[in-house]
């Protein structure tokens, strides 16, 4: 079987990759688990690996009906769709949001539905969707109420993967990720960025701006157990998902000041140091919408698992990105 | 101020167009009133009236940018689009309904947003958007979960609608309808048909069958009262919605015994007796499906009211519809 992974080259497309490669088989279209025999990355720009003979790098526009054509054909037997214009850049670019957030994941529902194989689909979508006045505990079925194009572009996908799957033209599944933490790699647009920087700049050795307060709560997931949701995402039975294709994955909910004291606990009082505060009322609107508790127990009972504890969180970083050490 | 009607040949439409012409004025763009002086009416064929020399009666594709482009200026200070492939069609022909329930939805905002000018813009949509397990009483923020390709696509219009509102490109609002009773006309292939037939047939000397069980639950508006809410969903303050632009609006909840009912204590015994019982699964089905009970506070809150009565529905069509009386 072929597997697809859109946005490839980025942080969460690269770890997924490693570990389907290192898994070796999937379950796809026909929900039995079979032998993966290649890989395709596709992103704006190549992705720098796994260097492995299965894998195949492409580099294309997403967008591009043609692009989705060339790479998914009747052999395509499950797709992870990753690619995502993040939140602060689709708010300043909101045509780029439109044309990625939205059209695109219509155009890869498109081609799909046109080569008529019913893949399994596995849609990334975010908390982002709700917001304005909601309950102190967020369920599945809580109303989507996005304050964001972001948010109101993964609601549109989302409805859209729903509707295709009702209809059989695929097999899909969204999972809405809590924010994941720790990110490797530098800041980027995205307006929960400060989320893993303020934990990984400081264990680098850098400064770190928290540009929210300390009681700001977020709902968290690691980059490992965010991997580990993937691939169950597309591997369970497509008649547990009842009628509705959505899932929130389970995350940790935590303020910044527990996080900061996870850090201190795990690596010491000068690293916490590092953390500078400097409010930003663009991101503190944008966060502060976001909802910081959530009941997921029907990702539970579908198999999904998150982290147990920030510190958790904070260890899982330190193995995977730093080989097992703190820099000195 | 311009006006526009889109499905403006439609039965609501031309209801629309009658009330807005003898109001003579209208909240718009400014949320000042002004006096209409144009009023287009859009739809795939020509709209029958009415007479008015403030009227503009134009035939178009509502998906053909061009189209909307020619009818949209800097004076379009209100836009009612009512134009939609209905749930049977929708659900037949996927790419039609998307076409004309989604994208030209978007299209109609996108060239509000390229004017530049924020005009109202009042969306219809509808119960639709629910599905799968409800809660007893549906509320504003009940969760939405389309069972249909119409409600998937109402749904992703409302998203539009209300992140192009909270950026500020239009000035944007969306009703969501319960069923429309008494409808004048013929029947036509919609499940909820019969939820006019059952009345208008019988007044009118001829036999009616009704498909579903006695104590099935429908929630019903007016037709009257359906053009006072769009009237009144242009004028409301954008403030007064908050930071949620759509708004289950105000119905009467009554069974099919009820409807009868009522029928007889407006009409008598010999008019209710023209209804046959015909048990139709496929219908009872669909109809069965949709929430009857809703909590609609906020709608009332905003301003918006429904029918006191059912019997008020009755005694509204006999005048609106049949001269105020009866046919022997």
């Amino acid at each position: 079987m072929k597997v697809l992974i859109t946005g490839g080259a980025g942080f969460l497309g690269q770890r997924l990759a490693r570990e389907l490669l290192a898994r070796r088989e999937l379950k796809g279209t026909d929900g039995q688990r079979q032998p993966i025999t290649e890989l395709v990355l596709l992103d704006v720009v190549a992705a720098p690996g796994p260097d492995d003979a299965r894998v195949r790098i492409e580099v294309g526009d997403i967008a591009e009906r043609s692009v989705l054509e060339r790479l998914i054909d009747e052999k395509t037997s499950a797709i992870f769709h990753l690619a995502a214009i993040v939140s602060g850049q689709a708010e300043s670019d909101f045509d780029l949001g439109m044309r990625i957030n939205l059209d695109a994941s219509r155009l890869l529902l498109d081609v799909c539905r046109m080569r008529g194989h019913k893949p399994r689909v596995v849609f990334t979508s975010s908390v982002a969707v709700y917001g304005g006045e909601l309950p102190e505990v967020v369920l599945d079925d809580t109303a989507l109420n996005p304050q964001s194009s972001y948010g109101a572009q993964k609601a549109g996908a989302e409805l859209l993967l729903n509707d295709y799957s009702r209809r059989g033209f695929v097999d899909g599944r969204v999972l809405r990720l809590p924010t994941i933490s720790v990110r490797p790699g530098k800041p980027n647009a995205a307006a929960s960025s400060f989320a893993s920087g303020i934990i990984r700049e400081p264990l680098t050795g850098e400064k770190a701006v928290c540009p929210v307060n300390g009681a700001t709560r977020l709902w968290l997931l690691s980059p490992r157990k965010a991997i580990e949701c993937l691939v169950a995402g597309c591997e369970i039975d497509a008649a547990a998902f009842g009628n509705r294709r959505t899932v929130n994955l389970p995350g940790v909910s935590v303020s910044v000041d527990e996080m900061i004291a996870a850090l201190r606990d795990v690596a010491g009082d000068a690293v916490a140091a590092r953390i500078e505060w400097k409010a930003d009322e663009r991101v503190e609107k944008i966060v502060g919408s976001w909802p910081a508790q959530w009941d997921t127990s029907r990702a539970q009972r579908l198999g999904f698992a998150g982290d147990a504890s920030f510190k958790d969180i904070v260890r899982a970083f330190i193995d995977d990105e730093l080989g097992g050490t703190i820099p000195a």
